[in-house]
């Protein structure tokens, strides 16, 4: 007997007859006495149907964003009631929920919420009656009892973080991969699905470009210490499960995956003095801006003359204005140019085991080293290295790591 | 300085630009300082659709009622968002308020709850804050929190309950028609809009006949003691108030309307023993079987033989399973047959001031009289006199009468 929490993501229940697959998925996994919890979210396109709806009243209706909410909230709500008459139709007793009526408060800024408690009583009652308990993801209100929706992830938010205050299990997330990879797999040919990886670990993978987990779902999961299955909604593999640490038979590997992210530029500030609050001055500037910055790296230029070079990147789609603000400081610091580049792209490797363990480094510069990569910026956190390449080899350099950590079988 | 309440349908609200121009009349309407309290049911076919949506899970989805209403209250919570967004881009403070936000307590008789209480703290702080606040019509929730319609006529309903517990100045339901008329003006050509009818005649008009409201909104504006202006969504001019009482200038016609129904089928039990308990016999059936009964009229056939008839009207719809109830009875009282009758209808007049003024009736008989009708069954009561006439005739019956007691002018 085990209680587990479903989540189910929109394009799973985009029509009826899909609705219906998902209930008997479900129950055909159900084992007698467990207790399920199932977290859906709206229907297939039903939120841009509505956000095209209101564009009818308003250009922007995002202005808005309580009326937003209200609207918004009706997504998941029409999904539950059609989830819960499912089961009934299949004989199993079951009940929808709101996220109000699930417990679920939040803070009040309204189409970008946080949950700020889970009071799950409704939850436990319905289930303690036999209920399969269909809940809204996305979703729960304010102290106001308003409705406030989670912002993006939300639905796979909402479903860890109701696990933990449940206490669940397991929270399975159902989505259109079946995993967690060493590396993309339309990049890797020989990539491995991974049976479990730590949260951080999979936080830090989402940080340097692998997207199947919202970093916000991950964090609600160490938090709560709640395992969370990534899995397939279309086959009954099992997926990924992230963590807090691994069980024995999967600690073969010193690094956990390869990911790469493309959307990076480069700026260099060149010729600055190098005195102290030059670094402050950069970087506060864009701070203030709003535009984050990833890999740093201050070198100097000429020693004789105390003048240094700032390189550091940023996303590439917030290249042109970072270009404004550095183009600003550097006049302001009579620096001699600002270089930008943007056929750049970062490769890295993510694992737990490389602490403590340095010859991991340099078998990555090496494998890099040996398809010929060269490498322009480096950068270590505890559990990750990142090196820039050219965009044009990115592919290249990522089949080059994986291979060396991941060497083919047979 | 007012607080009032305006309640629109749904083929008001039925696209985003009948919402945007429901928006700015009511602004146009508004005088400064004046507090509005707007109640919305969904957009045009929005609850059809729903409806069909779950049948794609069921084929009969109103067997799960509660999830019915999760389903349902969704159409009102996207009209209130839209029609709130809509007041914002005109410049006026608003807000969207379920019925549960605005404190509609109902019982847990989910697709046909009842109002039991409202709590209407919430639309008092936002009207103070400046706030046109737009409540969902129709909806409420029960104990637990859960969603529940009301059934017909909700949103009428919910407007005029809303606009008593809120001690409004006045309650007004936007409609297709812009009155109460004396006649129904498809039948009679010279119809006037009446300026004012009390509760107890506009229940009696509903219930004979005339479909301007539903009853149950009506019973709730005498409970409240609310005056409820029905007026014309399309036009700025006014309608009529059902209050309860008449203002001086309005008190011309002792009579404030002809109703007619042609859903009205008679059965006759001819031929049986006039001994105590017969009525009961025949009625309780009927009864337990859930079928009104309307006018009834015993007859004696034969003084010597203590032989009488009863004659009583259903309607039409209710006729083949009362004729099955009635064949079951008129057997066990050996009765000398069962006669049906499905081409009649009834007319009647209505109208407080016949009260204590006997010859109301009289004219009412005269002008069928004049006009070659034959009256088949008479029952009054209070504040109404019907005859079941010829179908074929109803029209004419209806001009007749309509004529006599509102003549034509010039």
């Amino acid at each position: 007997m085990a209680l587990i929490v479903k989540k189910f993501g929109g394009s799973s229940v985009a029509t009826t007859e899909k609705i219906m697959h998902v209930a008997k998925r479900i129950l055909s996994e159900k084992k007698p006495g467990d207790q399920v919890v199932v977290v859906v979210s709206a229907m297939g396109d039903t939120t841009d149907n509505l956000i095209e709806l209101a564009t009818g009243i308003t250009k922007d209706p995002y202005e808005y964003t309580r009326e937003m909410d209200m609207l918004l909230t009706t997504g998941e709500q029409v999904s539950i009631a059609l989830l819960a008459m499912a089961f009934k139709t299949l004989g199993q007793p079951a009940i929808s929920l709101t996220g109000k009526l699930a417990g679920m408060e939040t803070n009040d800024v309204h189409t970008k919420g946080r949950i700020v408690d889970i009071k799950p009583d409704r939850v436990h009652a319905e289930l303690a009656k036999g209920n399969v308990v269909v809940v809204a993801g996305f979703q729960g209100c304010d102290a106001q009892g308003d409705p406030v929706t989670l912002g993006r992830g939300g639905s796979d938010t909402s479903a860890v973080a109701l696990a933990g205050a449940l206490k669940a299990d397991t929270c399975e997330i159902f989505t259109d991969v079946d995993g967690v990879y060493s590396a993309d797999p339309r990049v890797v040919k020989g990539a491995r699905k991974m049976k479990e990886i730590t949260y951080n670990e999979m936080l830090e993978m989402a940080r340097l470009g692998a997207g199947v987990m919202q970093p916000r779902s991950v964090e609600m999961g160490e938090y709560f210490k709640i395992p969370i299955h990534v899995r397939s909604t279309f086959t009954t593999e099992p997926g990924t499960i992230i963590r807090e640490d691994y069980t024995m038979e999967d600690k073969d590997f010193v690094i956990r995956g390869v990911a790469h992210d493309k959307d990076v530029a480069k700026i260099a500030v060149l010729g600055i003095p190098n005195t102290p609050g030059i670094a402050h001055e950069i970087f506060s500037a864009l701070a203030d801006a709003h535009i984050d910055v990833d890999m740093i790296v201050q070198s100097i230029r000429n020693v004789e003359k105390n003048v240094t070079d700032m390189v550091f990147t940023v996303s590439a789609t917030d290249l042109p204005r970072a270009k404004e603000v550095v183009d600003k400081v550097a006049d302001k610091l009579s620096a001699v140019g600002v270089l930008v580049e943007e056929d750049v792209a970062k490769v890295s490797i993510v694992g737990a085991g490389m602490l403590g363990n340095p010859g991991i480094a340099a078998r990555m510069f090496g494998a890099l080293s040996k398809a010929g990569i060269n490498i322009d910026i480096i950068s270590t956190s505890e559990i990750s290295i990142s090196c820039l390449v050219k965009r044009t080899q990115l592919n290249e350099a990522v089949n080059a790591i994986h291979d060396e950590f991941f060497p083919k079988k047979g």
